[in-house]
C-alpha cells in the first residue's frame, strides 16, 4: 500500500461517525481535524471476515485499518481503495459529472442516418428502460424525440415534470412559438433562425430547452441542431488559437425589452479548469459591444467568425422536421438549434419551455440505480432463489413468485403483489441463511428482508414483508385450523420462531397499523407451495416493482 | 478617429436594419458579412444638425458615417464611439455584468458594525426607491434583510416574486427550514451548520436563495453569513499559489437520498477568464472522493484547509438573528450561510426558497431605468417647464400640475391623473417646440409627447395625451359654448391645429375607444390656468408614475 494523503483519507473515512449512512454527507468539518493529522498505524484485513458482500463500499476484497494520530478509527474497503487511491488504479479515466466533452459523444448529421434517438410517449412512460434509454441520450448526444405526446396545451410542462423542474423565466412558465403581432423576439416571427443557443444573456443560462409542436402545417419551418461541443472540438482542431481566444474573451450578451434588462459577460466556449469544453453559448442576435483593445476586437471577431461559419457546414447541421405531437428535448449549453423560415399563412404552432440537466441527470441515475436493484432481485429470483428449497416442493424462487401471482389474481394492490413476491428474500442476504433457519438457528429472515428491501421500496412494500413471521404465529393462536394447514417445514420453522403468540402478544400485532396487510401476504405465502403451479417468471413482474420504487 | 477593427464596428452598427429598435437584437448573421469586409469611407459629423437629443445612443457629439465596402452605411453616435472605441476612452473601465469580484463590495462583518442592509417590506413594496435600494445591497454585498413579511406560510414564494422567479429542486418549491424526525439534510435537524454554500452538487446551483422566519423562539438557532468573495480573496492574498489549486480543481460535489442522485464536478473557487472570482462553491458535507496525484490531493486539501479556517475567522463572521418576519435573501454563488445550533424543544421554523439573480438584477436595471426616466420627466418639470409659459398665465409646469391635482381630486384612475400630468411634455421634446405652435407653426406635441412617454407608460397614458389636442377641436365641434371658455392662447393654437372637428371627424373621434379618458383629460387641461392655484410639486406625482411604469 502506497503513502496515502492523510487529509484525503480521512475526509473520505465511510464510518457512520464520519458520514450520513443516508445520504452520504459528511458530519464533521475539514477544519475539526487536528493540523498534524497522521496515519499512527494501518493494517490490511483480508476477504475472510466478510459477512455482508451486498453493501455499497462493502466489496469482497477485505479492508484497510486506520488508526489515526487524534485517535479516530477509519475501515477503507480495498476495492473502493483501488479505484480511488492516488497515483494508481483507475483514478484518471473514471467518469466525471457527465458535463464535459469527455463525457459526451460528439456527433455530425451522418451519425443519426438511421433515425433520431427517439421514443415513444407512451412507451416512455410505461416502461423504465425506455425512459432511461431517452434521457440517455439527451445527457450523451445532447437531445432526444418523443413521439405522439398529446398534442394540447401545456402538456410540455408535463414532459419536463418527467424528469426535472421547469425553469421560469421573463418568457414564462412555457412560451409560445408562433408568429406574434410584436414580436419581442426574432423567435416570434416566421423568419429563418440560425443555430444559436438560448438566453445567452443570462447566468446561469436554462440548461435544457423542451420544444413540444402542437401543429406545423406550414410550409418550411423545419426543425435544425448542431452539436455545439463538436463545432467548437473542430475549431480547436482546426485553429487552436482561435479557439484560445473564444474560451478566454467573456463576451457581453444583452437583452432588453420594456420590462427586463438582462446581460451576462461569458465566453462563447466555457471550458472546465482542465480546458474541456463544458458549455457553448452562441447567439449571434444578442452580442453587445465587445471592450477591448483593436488587436483583440480583431482577434476575437476572427475566432467568432470562423466558428459561426462552422456551425454552418451542412455536414453539422442535423435537419428533420417535428411535426403535431413531437417533443424535442435539448442541451441548451451544448447544442446549438435552428429553423428554416416558414410561410407566414402556414399555421406552425410550438410550445417550449426550459428545465434543468441536473435533474435530468439525477432521474436517470436513479432510474438506473432501480434498474440495477432489480437485476440484483432477478438474479436472486434466477441463482440461489430457483436452487433452494428449504423443506418444501417448490424451489423459494418458485414459491415467491407463486405468492405474487395468488396476491396478483386476488387483485390486492400492488404493492402487496410486491410484498408477496418478496417476502421470503431475507433468507438470502442476512449473516444467517434459509438453511441455518432450518437447522434450528432463527435468520430473522423477514427483517433481514424487510432492511434489505428497504433501500428501494417504503413501507407499505417492506412492513408486510417484516412481519410475515409474526403473522404466521399470530394466525396460529387466534384462527383454529390454520396450523394444522402449515406445510411441515412451516411447522418447523414456527417452532425455531417462537411457536404461536400469546394472547397478549397477538392483541399487540393485531393492534399495529400493519397487521392487515401483514395477514394477508401471509395466506397467500401458506398457499404458494404448489408443485405444479403454472406461474408467471420474475420479468412479469418487473414493471409493478419498478413503478413501486422510490 | 484612429483606425477601428471593421467586423467590430460593423456588428455594432445601430441602424434599425442591423438590429431590432426594440430589443436590440441584431436582425443580420456575422456569416452574413463578407469575408474582406472594410471601411471604404467615413466621415465625422458636428452636432449642429441634431435634432433630438433624447434618444439613448443619440447623444450630442456629432456621428461617424461610414461606408461600407459591401455598400452598406452606418452611423454611429461619437459620444458611443467614445466610451466603446478599443484602445481608448473608458473601455477598460465600464462595468461589467456585475457579477465579478470587480463590482462587488467585499466586506468583513464590520463593515455591517452601523446595521445590515434593510427595509420594512410595506416600504419595500410601496417606494420603488427602496426597492432599488435592498436589490442593488444583494448585488453588490451579497444579501439584504426584509423586515415585518408576513409570517404565513409561502410568503417566502412572493417575496421572490417580487424580483424573480423560483428556482424548483429536488427539496421543493419550497423547504421548511425546521428539525424533522427522518431528516435528508442536516439543515432539517437542530445541529450547528459551519458557513456553506447551498446545492453545489447542482451545476448550475441555485444562484439566490430567501429564508423568510417564521418562528424563532429557541435559545440559539443564529444566522451567519460570510462574503465567500471576501474569503477568497484573502486566500488569494496570503496563499497565491492555494488560491489557484482551489481554482483549477474540479471537486466533485455529491447528493444522494432515495429519489434522488446528483454530482457536479467544480472548483470550490470559479473564476472567469480574466482571473477575476466569480463564483464560490463551499460545502464541506458533500465533498465527494478527489481523484488525482497524492502531491495533487496533499495540494487540494492543503489549500481546502486553509480556505476552510478563513471562512471561520470571527472577522469574516457576520452574525445576527432572524426574528419572525424577517427574510434574508442572499447570493448563493458568493455567501456563504451558517447557524448556530439550537435547543430542541425551542421552536425554529424558517421557509426557503431558490430563486435567480439574473432576474433581480433585471428588476434593479428596470428600477433604475424607471428612476432615470422619472428624473428625466422632473427636471423637464423643474427646469424648461418652470420657465415656459407658452401664453397662459401659468407656467407649462403650474398648469400640467394643475391638470394632474384636478384629475386626482376628481378622483380619477392613476392612468388619468398621469395623462393629465404630462400631456403637454411634447411641447419640449420634438423638433418644433411650444413657441413654434405660438408663433404659428403646428408642433403636434400631442404626438410628440405620447411618443416620448410610450417608452415608459402604455397606451392607457399615452392615448389620452395623444388625443388631447383632438379632444378641444372634438369639444368646440359638439359642445355649445365649449370654445367661448377657451383661453386666449388656446383659441389661438386651436386654429394653427386645424380648428373644431367637422361633423364628420367628430363623429370618428367619438367613436375612438380612447374618446371619453381624452375627453376627461381635456377638461382639466382647460381649467388648469389658475394663476394662483396651490398645486402640489412634482415629487407628489413621482409614486403613482412609478407605479404606471412598464
Amino acid at each position: 500500500m502506497p503513502e496515502l494523503p492523510p487529509y484525503w483519507l480521512r475526509d473520505n473515512c465511510p464510518c457512520a461517525e464520519c458520514r450520513d449512512p443516508r445520504n452520504g454527507q459528511k458530519l464533521f468539518q475539514i477544519t475539526d481535524l487536528p493540523d498534524d493529522l497522521a496515519i499512527a498505524a494501518q493494517t490490511e484485513q483480508g476477504t475472510q471476515t466478510e459477512q455482508n458482500g451486498q453493501g455499497g463500499q462493502g466489496g469482497q476484497g477485505g479492508h484497510l485499518e486506520v488508526l489515526w494520530s487524534d485517535g479516530h478509527r477509519s475501515r477503507y474497503p480495498l476495492e473502493w481503495l483501488a479505484g480511488a487511491a492516488p497515483d494508481g488504479g483507475a483514478g484518471g479515466t473514471v467518469d466525471g459529472d457527465g458535463r464535459t466533452e469527455a463525457d459526451k459523444r460528439l456527433w455530425t448529421a451522418a451519425d443519426f442516418a438511421d433515425g433520431l434517438p427517439e421514443a415513444e410517449w407512451t412507451a416512455y412512460l410505461a416502461d423504465p428502460a425506455e425512459r432511461a434509454a431517452v434521457l440517455a441520450a439527451v445527457r450523451r448526444s445532447g437531445f432526444a424525440v418523443l413521439r405522439g405526446v398529446p398534442a394540447v396545451e401545456r402538456q410540455v410542462l408535463a414532459v419536463a415534470g418527467t424528469f426535472g423542474y421547469v425553469r421560469v423565466t421573463n418568457y414564462g412558465e412555457l412560451f409560445d412559438v408562433r408568429v406574434e403581432p410584436d414580436p419581442n423576439n426574432l423567435a416570434f416571427t416566421s423568419a429563418a433562425i440560425t443555430p444559436h443557443t438560448d438566453n445567452p444573456y443570462r447566468d446561469p443560462v436554462p440548461t435544457l430547452q423542451l420544444l413540444h409542436c402542437l401543429e406545423n402545417s406550414a410550409t418550411g419551418g423545419d426543425s435544425g441542431l448542431v452539436d455545439g461541443f463538436k463545432a467548437a472540438a473542430v475549431l480547436r482542431e482546426e485553429a487552436p488559437e482561435a479557439f484560445a481566444v473564444l474560451t478566454r474573451t467573456p463576451v457581453p450578451f444583452v437583452f432588453r425589452d420594456r420590462d427586463t434588462e438582462l446581460r451576462a459577460d461569458r465566453p462563447l466556449i466555457g471550458v472546465d479548469p482542465l480546458g474541456r469544453i463544458r458549455e457553448v453559448r452562441f447567439n449571434n442576435r444578442s452580442i453587445g459591444t465587445l471592450r477591448g483593445t483593436a488587436r483583440e476586437l480583431d482577434a476575437f471577431y476572427d475566432a467568432y467568425r470562423r466558428f459561426a461559419a462552422i456551425t454552418l457546414r451542412p455536414e453539422l447541421q442535423l435537419e428533420f422536421r417535428l411535426d403535431r405531437g413531437d417533443c424535442l428535448i435539448f442541451d441548451n449549453v451544448r447544442l446549438m438549434h435552428a429553423r428554416t423560415a416558414f410561410e407566414k399563412d402556414g399555421h406552425r404552432h410550438l410550445q417550449g419551455c426550459y428545465a434543468d440537466l441536473d435533474s435530468l441527470a439525477s432521474t436517470l441515475a436513479v432510474l438506473h440505480r432501480r434498474a440495477a436493484a432489480l437485476d440484483a432481485i432477478a438474479e436472486l429470483f434466477a441463482g440461489e432463489g430457483a436452487g433452494e428449497y428449504l423443506g418444501e416442493a417448490v424451489t423459494m424462487a418458485e414459491h415467491m413468485l407463486q405468492a405474487g401471482a395468488l396476491a396478483e389474481a386476488a387483485g390486492a394492490a400492488p404493492h402487496l403483489v410486491a410484498a408477496a413476491l418478496l417476502h421470503d428474500v431475507g433468507h438470502f442476504q442476512g449473516a444467517l441463511h434459509g438453511r441455518d433457519l432450518m437447522e434450528g438457528q432463527d435468520n430473522r429472515h423477514s427483517d433481514t428482508g424487510a432492511d434489505w428491501l428497504a433501500r428501494w421500496f417504503g413501507p407499505e412494500v417492506t412492513d408486510p414483508v417484516r412481519l410475515h413471521v409474526a403473522a404466521k404465529r399470530y394466525l396460529c393462536a387466534v384462527e383454529p385450523g390454520y396450523r394444522a394447514r402449515l406445510s411441515e417445514a412451516s411447522e418447523y420453522t414456527l417452532r425455531v420462531q417462537g411457536g404461536p403468540m400469546s394472547e397478549e402478544q397477538a392483541a399487540a400485532f393485531a393492534a399495529h397499523p400493519g397487521a392487515e396487510d401483514a395477514v394477508a401476504v401471509r395466506r397467500w405465502d401458506e398457499q404458494a407451495k404448489e408443485a405444479d403451479a403454472d406461474t408467471p417468471g420474475f420479468a412479469h413482474f418487473r414493471p409493478l416493482l419498478a413503478a413501486l420504487m422510490r
